[in-house]
């Protein structure tokens, strides 16, 4: 195999030229609104699965972009998700993101009641002020808390990014949220991760930029 | 689907259980010494098909177990995958994980020449002293300027894991280094990331580490 020659700010563009090539020749054609984003979570993957597992609730990108316009913070379920957000557009647009996974307190707290870090991040997320977005790419348990804190009208996220991986508990708790009124983009299945929940956030930056990339 | 009872600690020992099983239905017989990580990835990304790609030269996992317990430094392409490895872990036995991809002075360079940041990040890593496993899950790029060093009797990287995702020049990338004479582990086909090149990273830690974790 040979290897092509291409400008490094033109492989991207390439790439997504060739998912684009190959969703037509599966004969797969996503609703216009959706395909920004389950493409670069292709891209990210190389994975055309993707393109029949991701689901949108009515007129989620839409309330994402206006969450994210007007600078709401996202939380993530893992330091390699936070890692991959373009945190220098998500700042311009007056946002930051967060993940509280991996602090002393949190994991302490989890230790002593013989619950995840996920649990104890969550928690500790629902008390930052304003809207928040929640990328949650590996612990279903992370979801589950979220869930729970709904029903018991104890917290509403604004938005549910939900693609934990996974084989234990990963499905069920993504299907907690498919008839809720959480607005979300999640990954049917047992698909997911850190690396996509940051893509689907880097697409909406991007969306939400008009393109314009710090 | 009903949300299972699993303690925090039993989940990871019982998605390794299902991923067996499921190895096991679908007739996969890995080689014995690359179980453990070959399933750590299936693990990252619930991917059956990473147990049909994944590739290893001739005595590659004790060649990175040894390089590890020396006390190897590893460097990654993202930060991502620099978020994703246990570095408590590598610690312990001695090594450093390092990305140069974000440096300021990188960028420059690579702007001034034309290049990718993979190219120059290369270039930076091959004068840390000591040997370098390279863990590459990001820029085919980073793989081909690393054979190109190599062709150029530049410089001789202990040990690659190279498991880049994309459509552009991803699998050629990978392929340059198939019959060469550094050992690997490489995900062969367009397949691969950051959270892959941390997964089998962590698995040759916890394996170096005989299972105890930081």
């Amino acid at each position: 195999m040979e290897i092509e020659i291409v400008k490094p700010q033109e492989i991207e563009k390439r790439s997504f030229e060739i998912i684009e090539e190959e969703l037509k020749e599966r004969g797969i054609v996503l609703p216009e609104k959706e395909v920004p984003i389950t493409k670069r979570v292709i891209h990210t993957s190389a994975d055309f699965s993707y393109a029949e597992t991701m689901t949108y609730s009515p007129g989620a990108i839409e309330q994402a972009l206006e969450l994210i316009k007007g600078g709401a913070h996202i939380v993530t379920d893992t330091n390699m998700a936070k890692a991959g957000i373009n945190k220098k557009t998500l700042a311009r647009l007056g946002g930051q993101v967060h993940c509280f996974m991996a602090d002393e307190a949190v994991a302490k707290e989890a230790k002593e009641r013989g619950v995840t870090r996920a649990v104890v991040s969550m928690e500790t997320a629902a008390r930052l002020p304003g809207p928040v977005i929640f990328a949650i790419g590996n612990a279903p348990t992370a979801l589950i808390e979220l869930h729970e804190m709904i029903e018991q009208g104890a917290y509403v996220p604004a938005f549910i990014i939900g693609v934990p991986v996974g084989f234990v508990n990963v499905e069920a708790a993504k299907e907690l949220f498919l008839d809720g009124d959480v607005p979300y983009i999640i990954n049917r299945g047992r698909k997911g991760g850190s690396n996509i929940a940051a893509a689907i956030c880097n697409a909406l930056l991007y969306l939400a930029s008009n393109n314009i990339r710090d």
